[in-house]
């Protein structure tokens, strides 16, 4: 039994996808943005970053959300979301996990939080170079997409599949978004018909990408 | 037999030391900065986005330094850089590494190329923003030590404690260097007399940090 604390289409969205995909029995607890709930003084001391998500497994408080993932999948093998240790697949696996916490989501995070970098709203000069970084991204996924895809470890559906979708996602409101580039909507487009993505929206009541 | 494309210092260090803790043969390829040969097309092939480290292993080219500890840590069980599977241990190594990388290594990719950000020297908010959300990390790490040190997964050393090591060392020449808290510093020591770093320093001739 897992308890995950979670803020609707936040990067709390993967953990709750990698549960559902598991089907894994789990309590979900909401922490609200609105009430600054992830600075309540109760929550961090399950997590001191103030960040969702965690994931309490047997009684234990786990954060970062590619951790988390990992985790799971390997707690659960039997849902076939990473290839076995010491494989050729297993190394591509890691690899785009860390690709996308590393680069993609990281700058994702800038995006989002101009007061990471100090100001209440980017610079001009600050907002085209994140957008630019990030679109630069969708161009690689995209190309390694086009060449081994539909999936990031080519015909087999993974865990990082999901982390992907959710940071697509993410680019919804943006100039470019990442469904504009086709084997990236390609890929999500599998992601988001499967069980795990529909039943996650109605839960988090999502109803406005895919 | 491994392959590592490195450059003295950088991310490829982390690598480096993996290799020299297993006592894995390896051969070492300089990619030269100097030339920019990070950006060659035949290094391009093999790393895409044009950084170090890439790790070929088994003839297959692959990216990421977290990414490539783990996949390392795995295909050597008997050098001991991971806790076995489905573990509470693999849970927390799981959580520092990606820690390590989505806010540490990021924030520092920042730090170090302000080009990433649209510019050719920081603007004075978003350098001291950037300092500040280093420092903070520092402090965070350093309080989970105090309390469950002297490594990151408590009396046993693993991976997760290389890539700290090597972190801590990019701020060697900031206002604040991360020795200047005292947990971290003691894991440093530690990881600093090690076979591994020594040998690592002699090849990479890095004689300006411990
Ligand atoms: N590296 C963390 C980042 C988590 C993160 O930044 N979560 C955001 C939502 S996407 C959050 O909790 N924001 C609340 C805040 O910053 O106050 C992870 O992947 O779990
Ligand atoms: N996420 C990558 C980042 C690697 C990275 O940023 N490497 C730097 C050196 S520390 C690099 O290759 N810089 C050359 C450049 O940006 O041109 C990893 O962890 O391997």
């Amino acid at each position: 039994m897992y308890t995950l604390y979670y803020s609707p289409g936040t990067a709390s969205l993967l953990i709750h996808l990698a549960l559902l995909e598991i089907g894994a029995a789990h309590t979900l607890e909401l922490v609200d943005f609105d009430a600054d709930a992830q600075r309540a003084p109760e929550y961090l001391r399950l997590n001191p970053n103030g960040l969702v998500p965690t994931l309490i497994i047997n009684g234990i408080a786990i954060s970062e959300s590619a951790a988390i993932l990992m985790s799971l999948s390997d707690r659960h093998p039997q849902a076939a979301l990473a290839p076995p240790i010491g494989t050729t697949e297993r190394d591509a696996w890691y690899h785009w996990i860390v690709y996308l916490s590393n680069n993609l989501q990281a700058t994702f995070r800038f995006w989002f939080y101009a007061g990471d970098l100090g100001r209440s709203e980017h610079a001009a000069v600050t907002h085209e170079a994140l957008r630019l970084r990030i679109e630069k991204i969708w161009t690689t996924i995209n190309a390694h997409l086009e060449r081994h895809g539909p999936y990031l470890l080519g015909e087999k559906f993974s865990a990082p599949d999901l982390q992907l979708t959710m940071l697509m996602r993410w680019s919804r409101n943006m100039p470019h978004p990442a469904t504009e580039w086709p084997a990236l909507k390609r890929l999500a487009d599998h992601v988001c018909a499967r069980a795990s993505w529909q039943r996650m929206r109605e839960i988090e009541r999502l109803d406005d990408w895919q």
